[in-house]
């Protein structure tokens, strides 16, 4: 069941409303934005309807009535989105969308929980290019709120993919010529010593419990980002982050 | 003023416990918490004695009674301290400590305000062995619950240091022999572009408005993390994490 939810958040709410793959029902402005706002949301529905009509008119409301149509706390910046999720993607889209490219990045995250967490592994997955977040489909999170708000837009341009069997998911990948390199902090080599080029999938495992021995199985190689001595682990979204650079670093 | 908080999360709570510097008033565990988990903790008090005796002894209790204690849906994982707040660390003592060092790194983060934003790099500066994460006090969140568990134990090994004047601390560091680096989404220069060899003190303005026009022109460089055409910028974690491992992996 795909459910509508609010889309707040500067960023977050200007990239739906300029996604023509995005089916906007209302846009709410606070009373107390500023005009330099009602320009560019104009500016993201001109954007939208070039390729499709029908955005909805924007409606000024009270900071307290806009509010009470969100969840408790949001940071809303004055801005919200009424949205119906977007459709969803296969694996194998992914993998024929990237047969033909020398480069390509896919981002698996082996049973994440966290919607913020995930919300930015998605932000730095369209920051550096990637083709696409895959994620197994029991106990992630959906694409709530707070998750879209974290990716402050990235929903909208990098594919959420959610699969049943994640070790499926990887074999589908590695038989459209992806290489799988599970990050795991005890691995031998360091990420920067491994031949990253061509097409590659990182796979990162939950905070705290790493990888499953299952998905570990699965990877091509094990690699890890050297860290302090005392140090324990990165945060999930900083250690995607850390890899997707050095994937894109090395890159021609 | 300073004001005891609860320090809640397995490494958070157990960094705080073996933290000889850190002042604990009571620990408390819930009654459905695995053995190992006693031991652990066991094993921290221990860990601290050894430098400081006194460690209040471990109350089991209830989850409701738990969270009673702690902050609304805190993620406590059943184990929660509460403690004083660490001894203040002055810019002055990070410039001396650092004034032998062929190579130190320091994070400032010019106005960021989301405490779970600034956890998550004082994670990544203890994991890349940052000297320092320097704020500047106006707007900056303090050391709360929130920060701290973000941090995942880091507060208690990289010093935290609020500066009235951030420009001021910038001068000082700069006498002390670091490079100021600032990051900048315009800059001319790719990160990977530029020498970062010796002390170096990476500037981090806040989401959204970027680094404030006087923290820009007191920098000696600025320079950017390249990102794919359609972004915006990275989360600002995400992007102190990148700086960090940049360094980090040209270091010998």
């Amino acid at each position: 069941m795909l459910f509508r939810s609010w889309i707040y958040g500067i960023h977050a709410a200007l990239a739906a409303v300029a996604n023509p793959a995005r089916d906007c029902r209302r846009i709410v402005l606070a009373e107390t934005a500023k005009r330099e706002m009602e320009t560019r949301v104009a500016q993201a529905i001109t954007e939208a309807h070039k390729a499709l009509p029908g955005r909805p008119s924007v409606e000024r409301m009270s900071r307290t009535d806009m509010e009470s149509l969100l969840p408790p706390s949001a940071v809303h910046q004055g801005l919200a989105v009424l949205a119906q999720p977007l459709g969803e993607t296969a694996i194998e889209d992914i993998v024929r969308d990237c047969i033909e490219k020398s480069d390509a990045a896919v981002v698996i995250l082996d049973q994440a929980t966290d919607p913020r967490n995930v919300g930015a592994v998605m932000r730095s997955a369209a920051a550096f290019g990637a083709a696409a977040v895959v994620i197994q489909d029991r106990n992630a999170p959906a694409i709530t709120s707070a998750l879209c708000k974290a990716a402050s837009g990235a929903v909208e341009r990098v594919p959420f993919v959610r699969v049943v069997n994640l070790a499926r998911a990887i074999g589908m990948l590695k038989d459209g010529g992806f290489w799988v390199a599970g990050l795991d902090p005890v691995a031998g080599r360091n990420l920067a010593e491994v031949d990253l080029s061509g097409r590659v999938a990182l796979v990162l495992g939950a905070e705290g419990r790493g990888l499953r021995r299952l998905t570990r199985d699965t990877c091509d190689e094990l690699v890890k980002i050297p860290l302090d001595g005392g140090a324990d682990s990165l945060n999930l979204s900083n250690a995607a982050a850390v890899a997707l650079y050095e994937l894109a670093r090395r890159r021609p």
